[in-house]
């Protein structure tokens, strides 16, 4: 029932992936016969192995780590503590407790009689490709099997131990649930053949979603042979309108730029209006300074606030995960949106003001997956949406975009019931 | 405005798409703020700018057919009449009658007070290659505008005066309706190179759809850098289930088969149930037979109607689009299911039974855009599903499965709605 790594085929990375590709074939065929309670007890079941199995998990977390010899980031990512395995096992229950999102989108009865029901479908053979954060893989599995989809993980060598026993508490739970093993695959070797595999997969890996840093990122959209949900860069801006009420910008814009600065929905640029800049401004940033936050500027900003670096052109195309701030004075809303639609990643821009009218243009001209009113942009996040859990945040413009959870991972299709119609 | 062919460029199609895009993507953001009711104004300015140039267009289309040298069933595709004119302009009626795809999708509060709103929004600039049916481009783009994409075309050579006839409809109901002309750009000649600018448009197209014969499709599909939805082959299914009404299975199934061969919800294999396929099948192969249907037979089948070919494997994978039906006997349900799911295009697939857990069963298992239940696989169309127009019949697994209209013509976004809210 498993696929056999065979080390003495021609590519034994392919080899591999085209009978686990079949498994997996065979397992969203089982899967869409489940109802929710099964794919529920299944998710139920892996929190549980997880708990049972988290002195494995983290002792093998252990083994990763004393290999390890990146940097300190790479290295936080990495690390595993009991707090996160009891988020794995919140996050696990929160898919679970998640509404079906295999139901009836729509449906309607045509004169003829047909009644056309429109499903939202699992879309197949998911294939994961990620990086050094151990949950991911967890993550992935989850909301695949909540859309009754079947997943084939590829994780990265540096957590190869803790992602490998990761995956036997996520086989314990498919298992105590009676679905196939086969829903949740993993690479049994974290080779860089495997990776290439899964980019030529054409007809048996049907969305590849690549989570990491921007070169994988980049590969994969490059070179892969069959479709590719990913998340670019999060250059996010907030703008503050001149109607904006500039305590509540203040204190929006401080969790927006130094909450976290290395997530993809932390802010990036600010935009402010120049007929408020001059009295609101040097205030706003202060309080950013206070907090460690630096700053790029244009003419007009470095003229109200001195302390700050002259702004290139490339700073407004620059994710800092940092605390730097790139910030423009623009006049006015037309302003704001043009900056944000030439040098934003089409992630998440926020709008801050009291004007509802000035909202609205906003929320309709920006071209980004979330755009956000009043509130901080590290809000995009799919456990901030209520997803329960995400695989990303999708930045393109087809399937689906923003956070991605158990419901962007299924197609609308047809279902078409007649009592003998013929088409004239 | 309209983008400029300059023949004195080094590459004049990419030099014309690269500015088309522009406007285009200027487009968008103008669309984007349009009301329903100017976007459905154009739709009928279109219209009437069809019917008053009706001339002209069959002019144009006389033009084009006094040139062409082709077969024959190319010819007709090509040929336009009154009658075409007619469709035309009730189809435009008929999609400005469609609700506003874009729509709030779904919408919910957070516990911290923010709402979150899903909304279906426009992918942006979309790219459309067709080939020789001039409705094609006119269709695609009133689904555009309904949807407030913006569109570019590149139609085929052979119906190059009468699709220009065409878009100088369009432009004239846009212009009539003040929307953006670069809401519709056509490409100004048929040339190739235009077709291979369209596939390496990355940031320029959002989303490619290819409309016409296999080698067309399968040439984007193999070499574009933007995302495609396509359909590929419509090799159709319609299985015979043991408890089906045999006089209803063979009215329906003549029309799956004879209503028109040509068309890609055609039904190409039968696949009857051993348990009634010695009472049943001989007849049903006569009311097909005297219609002019001939076989392509496996053993079971053969030993049941001598008068058929034996079916090779190859004939299983094969979509006549002729009165040839390939024909199987099968043990039961899965059997079928495995059948089609195998050699199906995972297009439109039918279960004629009176047995609804069957039903069921099959439509949760089949893996295609579309499943039928007592009906014609020959109502897998956008008109059929009272999407008003359509543009294809998508074949993929991501993004939308089934008949493109107006709402597959969007992706779901967000909108947040703060009070200032900071993440915690």
């Amino acid at each position: 029932m498993e696929a056999i790594y065979d080390l003495d085929a021609e590519n034994p990375a392919t080899a591999w992936l085209t009978e686990a590709a079949d498994h997996a074939r065979a397992a969203v065929r089982r899967l869409a016969r489940t109802t929710l309670a099964a794919r529920n007890d299944a998710l139920l079941a892996m929190a549980r192995a997880v708990f049972d199995k988290r002195t494995d998990i983290l002792e093998a977390n252990a083994r990763d780590l004393a290999a390890f010899s990146g940097a300190a980031p790479f290295r936080d990512r990495l690390t595993l503590t009991r707090q996160h395995i009891d988020t794995m096992v919140s996050s696990l229950h929160a898919v679970a407790a998640l509404p079906d999102p295999l139901r009836v989108l729509d449906s309607w009865t045509r004169p003829n009689g047909l009644r056309i029901e429109r499903i939202a479908s699992p879309i197949g053979v998911l294939g994961i490709i990620f990086e050094s954060r151990p949950n991911v893989g967890l993550d992935a599995a989850a909301l695949a099997v909540k859309s009754g989809n079947a997943v084939i993980l590829r994780g990265g060598r540096e957590a190869r131990a803790t992602s490998a026993a990761l995956h036997r508490a996520i086989a314990a739970g498919l298992a105590e649930a009676g679905l196939p093993p086969a829903a949740v695959q993993m690479a049994p070797t974290p080779d860089r053949t495997f990776v290439a595999a899964m980019l030529a997969a054409e007809g048996q890996i049907d969305l590849l979603i690549p989570r990491g840093g921007r070169s994988l990122v980049e590969r994969v959209r490059r070179e892969a042979r069959v479709p590719v949900l990913s998340h670019a860069d999060g250059l996010c801006h907030t703008y503050i309108h001149r109607a904006a009420d500039i305590a509540m910008a203040t204190e929006v814009l401080v969790n927006a730029k130094l909450r976290r600065t290395s997530v993809c929905g932390a802010t990036e640029t600010l935009l402010i209006d120049s007929e408020i800049a001059n009295a609101s401004l040097p205030g706003i940033l202060r309080d950013l300074a206070d907090r460690g936050c630096v700053f790029r500027g244009d003419v007009r900003a470095r003229a109200l606030f001195p302390e700050m670096v002259p702004a290139t052109e490339m700073d407004f195309w620059t994710e800092w995960q940092d605390a730097i701030l790139s910030v423009a004075v623009v006049d006015g809303l037309e302003a704001a949106v043009s900056h944000i639609n030439r040098y934003g990643s089409g992630h998440t821009d926020a709008i801050l003001t009291e004007d509802e009218t000035a909202e609205r243009h906003f929320m309709a001209e920006v071209d980004s997956a979330v755009t956000i009113w009043n509130a901080s942009t590290q809000f995009s996040d799919g456990g901030e949406f209520g997803f329960g859990a995400e695989i990303g945040i999708a930045t393109g413009r087809v399937h689906a975009r923003g956070p991605i959870g158990a419901e962007q991972l299924t197609t609308p299709r047809y279902n078409v019931i007649g009592s003998g119609q013929v088409r004239p």
